[in-house]
C-alpha cells in the first residue's frame, strides 16, 4: 500500500487532504479526499463516514461545497470522499455524462469493455477502507452516505453489508435504478441483460426484503428536476413500509438537486451518523 | 434598472440567486450573486454584507465554497458577491491571471485601454448598492469584506467611505499594494505612473492616516504562500498602531490562502458584521 499526497489544507482545525494511489481492484490510479478532524492531531482515532458523489463529480466537489468539515470537526469524525469511477487514458468511456468516467454507479461491471476497470462496489466496500484504516488515525467504525448516484451506491452497500456500516444516509438518491433511465442505461452497459444481477443493485428492491437493518436517513427536495423520472424516492419509502425497515425520510420543500441542498442539511446527516458511530 | 435572473437555489431556508444586468459604470453586462436569508420571505428587510473576491474568481466561488449562507440565514443578513472585473468580448484583457479580466483590483482605471470598462471602485461603491437596494428587500445598512485582492478592495472602499459601511473585514488582504508585485503591476497598468493616485488605493497608507473609523477585522493564515511577497499584513497592522485605527488582526497558525481558510473563519466575520449592522 502506498499513497501520494496531492494537497493539504488546514480546515476548521483539522486537514482536508487529497491523495492518489494505485487501486488493484480498479486496475488504475485513483484519487480520494479525506478530512481529518482536529481530534486526530491529539492522537485520537476517529470513526469514518464515507461519501459517494453523484454523476460527473470527482473527489473534489463534496469537500469544496458541502460544508461538511465544520460539523465533522465538532463531532470528531473523519470523512472520505472517493472518485465516481475509475480514471485514466486506458479506461473505457462513453460520450455521455451518465455512463463511463464520472458515472461508475458503484457496481461491479460484468461485461466488456467495462469489467476491466469498473469495479467500484468492491473498491468502496473493501480496498478503500482497508487503505484508510491502515494509513490514517481512524477506527474500523464506518458509516456511508452519498448524493444522487452516490446515494444509490451508499444505500446498496449498506443494505448488503450491515456488519460493515453503522448507519447510511442519502441526499436525492437514485432509489429504484432498475426502473429509471439513468439506472437502466448504466446497468445494461455494466451488468448486461440479466435482470437478476440488476436487482442486487436496486435499493428499493433490497429494502423491500429488509436486508440488514442499518439505520437509514434520506433527504429529498421537492423542487428537484430529476425527482419524478430518475430518483423515485416514493418507491424506497413504500419498500421500507412494507418490510418495516428503519428508514427516516424527509421531503424538503423548495429544495433542488444541487450542493445548495446538500449543504443545507449536511449537519443533520453528520449528526445522524455520529449518533450511531459514538453511541 | 433591470435584472435578468440566471439561477435560484433554495439554501438554508433562504435563496442563493445569480443575476445579470447591464452596468452603466462598467459599460458592459455583469453578473452578481445574492443570498437572501429566510427572514426576507416574511417581509422583513435585512442589511447587506458585500463580498469582494480575489484574483481569477467570478460571482460563483464565494457562494459555492465559503459556507456563508448558513450563518447569514441565522443572523438575518443578505450577502452580495459581485464579479472581479468587467466582462465581455470587447473588454480589454491581458494574458496573465493578475491583470485584466478576473483582476480588476477594485480601482477606477485612468488610462487606455483599461479606462473604458475597468471602473470597479465606482461600481462596488455606487451602482451595485443602488441596484441591490432598489430591487431587493434590504435596508441601506451595509458592511463589506473580501479575500486577497478583494480584501484590499474592501479595506480601501471602507477607509474612503466611512459613512457608507458599518464594518469591514478581510481574509488575507493585499495590504500594501503599492509595495508588492501584484499591486505594482495592476496599478501601473490601470492608474499609470502617478504614484499619488496609487496611494489612494493602498489600505496601509490610508489606515496610517486613520481615514474614517469603520471597525476592521483581518484574518491571515501563516502558511499562506503569498504572505511575504504579496500580502504584507504587518504593514497594515503597523499603520493601525501608528494611527490608533480600530483594527483587530488574527494570525491563524497553519492556514493557507484557500477557501478552506475562509470557510473556517467565515462565521466569525459574519458575526462581526452583524454586531455592527444590528447594534
Amino acid at each position: 500500500m502506498s499513497l501520494s499526497i496531492e494537497s493539504v489544507n488546514k480546515n476548521f482545525g483539522g486537514w482536508t487532504k487529497h491523495y492518489s494511489h494505485h487501486s488493484e481492484t480498479l486496475n488504475c490510479d485513483m484519487r480520494f479526499a479525506i478530512y481529518l478532524p482536529p481530534q486526530t492531531a491529539k492522537g485520537q482515532k476517529v470513526p469514518v463516514v464515507y461519501f459517494l458523489s453523484g454523476l460527473t463529480c470527482t473527489d473534489e466537489n463534496f469537500m469544496q461545497k458541502a460544508g461538511a468539515q465544520r460539523v465533522a470537526a465538532e463531532l470528531g469524525v473523519a470523512i472520505v470522499a472517493c472518485d465516481t469511477s475509475p480514471r485514466g487514458t486506458d479506461v473505457a468511456d462513453a460520450d455521455t455524462y451518465d455512463l463511463g468516467k464520472g458515472a461508475g454507479f458503484y457496481v461491479n461491471a460484468a461485461q466488456a469493455p467495462w469489467n476491466r476497470h469498473y469495479q467500484m462496489y468492491d473498491y468502496v466496500l473493501n480496498e478503500l477502507p482497508q487503505l484508510i484504516e491502515a494509513m490514517f488515525p481512524v477506527t474500523d467504525q464506518r458509516s456511508i452516505f452519498g448524493h444522487s448516484m452516490g446515494g444509490h451506491g451508499a444505500l446498496v452497500l449498506a443494505l448488503h453489508n450491515p456488519e460493515r456500516y453503522k448507519s447510511v444516509s442519502a441526499f436525492s438518491p437514485i432509489s429504484n435504478p432498475t426502473n429509471c433511465p439513468w439506472g437502466q442505461k448504466a446497468f445494461a452497459a455494466y451488468l448486461g441483460e440479466d435482470r437478476k444481477t440488476w436487482a442486487e443493485y436496486d435499493a428499493s428492491l433490497l429494502m423491500r426484503k429488509a436486508l440488514g437493518a442499518v439505520p437509514a436517513l434520506v433527504d429529498q427536495g421537492d423542487a428537484d428536476d430529476f425527482l419524478e423520472e430518475q430518483l423515485k424516492p416514493q418507491t424506497l419509502e413504500a419498500a421500507a413500509k412494507e418490510s418495516g425497515y428503519p428508514l427516516t425520510f424527509h421531503q424538503r420543500e423548495g429544495y433542488d438537486h444541487s450542493y445548495y441542498f446538500i449543504s443545507s442539511f449536511i449537519e443533520e446527516h453528520l449528526r445522524f451518523h455520529a449518533d450511531h458511530l459514538h453511541p
